[in-house]
Parts: structure tokens; sequence; C-alpha cells
């Protein structure tokens, strides 16, 4: 008989928790903020209960779950299933997230960075159904990745490999990164990036259609935003957009020289920005591959939509 | 009873066939260079009738020979065992070079990038011993690179996995590679961008104790010059193997967002520039990856010497 995956999805503002089938349907989900305000011991217990309330709503008994994933914004130390740290939460510095969390279950409890999950939510149930190898990049607020390599999730010492948001790509830039360095890949084409590369362009006398207001907070210049002025026709912030998708296209050409993958799945909000944002990305990675290239390379958008987060923590199960 | 290996390393000025012992020690060698000048077929022939000799002078017969394996600069598509091409050496533009060594022998014959064979040599006789995975990173007149996931060589789809050589550090360099694009490491780091780096300071005014004759061909600026203004405290010669350095300090570090290796090593010619070279290397890989490093990585010199390369080749008959 089929089992259920559980995954649990925590981000910085929201906490999906889903049971999930064995073909990567959600069954049943519950979604709260709530873990934003707790410590980690009440986010622990509040995770179990939404568990053990799933489960009881469902008519279940634990042991129809084949096991729970869980899939968190931060660095994961894979073999101890601790959280090293997040800038997304408070607390999760060195917490044993994985066994705080077993120790309400006598099913195995998995715990990975979210990116992780949500690449390997890709492979078993996305676009990457089929490959031995891929990459998933997903570009939001920040740019994670995840690693699929011989129909595993390669991890690297850590737990930490796939952090290609993290590669410089541009030293001399003056942008810098929540992780201290100036130039990496998620200092200049993610969401953090957005309000100073629209500034420079204001500052270098660019006139925006977007109108916003005197007093505008220009920290919140988010990709929905800009999707505004890209659907408004505003030179500025397509001009902004162009820009992420350039470094983005750059990145997805290092990742190939580095990794040779056949697919490179993208995913996360700025991808709604839709064709305008992925030819360019497209066309840079093409420009710069040319003649290097001897096998195609797939590169396309996820359509997995807003549950590929817990759909990736529970798949982690079948790992 | 154990059996030998045989290694072929075809490079650009010399090609070496060698007897290599399980253990990774070279038997008896022959090293030529007149493949440069033969054509595909002739270069074939002489592979074919060194390794024929190697076989008849040991009083060994072909069966006493676990099998050959070869490593040869350039692109090469693994599971066909072709040549897709070499910056080094005239022809071997799609040209299936293992199947044609392969006519010519009973025992089983592999084709890999030299780079790649390298790699596995490192981690199967060298520093890499005991890892599960491991990068190896060769410096000289070009960048090449190895990776070992799972202790397998890992090539992606085509085969070119590891081109770090090729990722792009600086896009708005002027330094061009001979891939076409600019700013790649390659064009920043290693062998042919010295005598830009260097013509770069001389024009910024800066005085060079080397006294290189009027007439001096700067194409010739090799590492081995720089080594000599190295030993004698010049000024200029350090700025540019400094310059070098930072470049692959930041490629190890992009490496380490990517792949979190537990070992990379280093190879190739310009390590031979030692302490100077390698702890501006560690410094600028330590600078920026911080408290992002949870685990140790080890960043070590390769000691496996001149017969890395064919003894590297020889290895992946052990595969």
């Amino acid at each position: 008989m089929s089992k259920i995956l559980c995954g649990v999805d925590i981000g910085g503002t929201k906490c999906a928790i889903s049971l999930v089938s064995e073909k990567g349907k959600i069954l049943d989900k519950i979604r709260t903020c709530a873990h934003v305000t707790e410590n980690e011991e009440g986010r622990v217990q509040m995770i179990a209960e939404n568990i053990q309330e799933l489960i009881q709503r469902n008519n279940l008994q634990e042991s129809d779950l084949l096991g729970i994933g869980m899939g968190c914004a931060g660095h994961v130390r894979y073999r101890d299933g601790v959280m090293i740290t997040t800038s997304n939460l408070k607390g999760f510095k060195n917490y044993p997230l994985r066994d705080a969390v077993q120790a309400h279950f006598n099913i195995p409890v998995l715990l990975d960075n979210d990116a992780n999950a949500q690449a390997y939510g890709e492979f078993k149930f996305g676009a990457g159904q089929g490959y031995e190898d891929m990459i998933f990049l997903t570009i939001s607020t920040g740019i994670g990745a995840g690693i699929i390599i011989n129909q595993k999730l390669y991890r690297g010492v850590t737990g930490t490999a796939g952090e290609f948001g993290h590669m410089i790509v541009e030293p001399r830039s003056e942008l810098l990164c929540t992780c201290g360095n100036k130039g990496c890949l998620m200092a200049c084409a993610c969401g953090m990036a957005l309000p100073y590369l629209f500034e420079q362009k204001l500052k270098q006398g660019k006139i925006s259609k977007l109108n916003l207001p005197k007093n505008f907070n220009m920290a919140k210049l988010s990709g929905q935003v800009l999707k505004q002025g890209l659907d408004m026709d505003d030179p500025v912030s397509k001009e902004v957009i162009l820009d992420s998708a350039y470094y983005v296209g750059l990145a997805l050409y290092n990742i190939f020289q580095a990794l040779n993958p056949p697919l490179i799945v993208l995913g996360g909000g700025l991808t709604n920005w839709g064709d305008f944002y992925l030819d360019k990305i497209k066309s840079t990675f093409y420009d710069l591959a040319r003649d290097m290239l001897y096998d195609p390379i797939d590169i396309v958008v996820s359509n997995m939509g807003n549950d590929a987060g817990v759909i990736g923590a529970a798949a982690l199960t079948l790992e």
C-alpha cells in the first residue's frame, strides 16, 4: 500500500505543513505565520501539533506516513540535522531541529535547506523527472539552489553545496550581500538588489513611469512592483529586470562550465517577470556558451507553483 | 596477481606513455614530442607503437595490462571517447581517439580530459586518498580541473564538467580568453594572462628589477620568468603573482560555495611560485569565506610531480 509523505516548509514569513501523496499531490495542508514569533521550542511544538492534527483529521495513523521531511531557509548541517544559521528567522543558530521534531514521532524525520528540498521535489515530481543530474536555482529575495547528481542531492561536506548565490561574479561591485561580501550573485541579481539598482537608474536621470509616491520606502521596491512597471512598459523597471537577468544568465554559464548539467530549473518569485526576463537570461547564457555547448542544456521554469516548497520537503522522505 | 596500468598523457608539447603499477609508481616511460607534427592517424600509430614497445621491453604481454588510460588537453565527450576539440594540438576536432587506439588492442582503452585524469590520479594516489569528494585545479598556461564526487569523476552530460577556468569572475575585464569570452578565470589568472598583467604594471610606470632586454618578446613572459623575479624580490613580478593568486583564491571561494568540498588540490606550473603565491590564494579564500566555512576545507598543493599527468591517465583504468 502506498504511503503518505509529510512535508514542512519553514520560511521567513510562512510555515506550511502538508500531507503529500507519493505522486507529489497535496492531500491536506496547514499554513501558519505563528512560527515567526515563537521561540525554537515553541516552533517545534507547533510543527508537531500541526502534523498530529493533519494525521487525525484525515483519519490516519502516524505509521501511515513514510516520514517527515522539513525544508528550512538557511544553512543546514545535513548529517546532524542541525540548523547552523538562518537569516530569515530569529534563533535557529546551531539548533538541532531535526532531533527536536523527531522526539515527537516514531517515523523518520529529515531536515534540509529549503532550496535542496525544492530541488529534490523538482527532480521527483517536476521538470527534473527522468534526468540523472540537474540544477535547481530559485531567484526571489535571495538566491538558493540545489544540485542533483546521480539522482541524489549532492550536499558537500557540510551540506551547503549549491550556494551559487554567493559566487562572486562582480568583484568590484559596491553591491553588498547579507553574507558580507560584495558582488556575489545574490547581491547583484535578486530581490535584495532591486532597490539599489532602481535608485541607481534614477540617479542617472532616468525617468520611471511607475509614479512612486515621493515618500515611497525604496526598500519596498519588490519584484511585484517591478512587474507592474514591466506591464506598463516602464523603461527603468525594464532596465533593472534586464540587469538581474544578465547576472542570472552569467551564473547559469558559470554553472554550466562547472557542472555541465543537462537541465537547469529556475524557480522563485522573480521568474514571474516572465518571458521578458527569461529571454534575457537565456540570451546571456547562449551568448557566453556559444560553441562550447556540445550537448543541449534545458533551461526551464518550474511549474510546481506555490506548493513547491512543501512538496519538496515531503519529497526528501523518498531520497 | 596485480595488473599493470598503462597511461598516455597527450599534451601540447610532450606526449608521455608509461607503465604504472597499481600503487601509482612509474615502471617504465617513453617521452616524445613527435606527436605534435604528426597527423591524427600518425599520432594513433605512434601511441600504439610506443605502448607495444613498453610491453615488449618489459617482457610483458598485452594481457598483463589492466587497460590503457589516455588523458588529453581539450574537450572530450567521454561516453563516445571523442576529442571534441583541443586548442593545443592541430587536428583532433571531433576525432574518435579512443576507438582509434582501441583498434590496436584487446584490453580496454579509456579517454578523458587531462585535468580529469590528473584529478583521478590525485584521488587514487595523491593528496585525495581517503576522501569521498575532492576538486583538483591545475594552474599553468591554462586552468583545468576535475571533480570527484562519491569516489568517481563527475563529468556532466558531455564530459566537460569542471571547466572552472571558464567561469566568468570579472565581466568588465578587458582580458580575453582563448574561449572568446572576457574576464573568465583563465583570462585573469593563469599563464596566458601574465604578459598582459606585467605590461599593465609597466604602463602604470612601475619599474621591474627583471631587466628584460629591450626587444624581449612579452608573449614569452612565463611563470618561470616571474619566478626569477620573485626570487630577486622584483616588485612588478610580485604584483602580477599576487593578482593571479587573488583570482585563484576567489575561484576557490566560488567552488566552495558551489560544491562545499572537503579538499581542493592545486597543481600545475604556477604552483612553483611557492608559499608567496599560495599564502595569497588562501588568504583571499579565507577572507571571503569567513564564518560561512562551517567545516574545514583542505587546500593543498599536489606532490605528484612531473609524472602526475601520465599517472593520472593510467589511474583512469581503475575507475
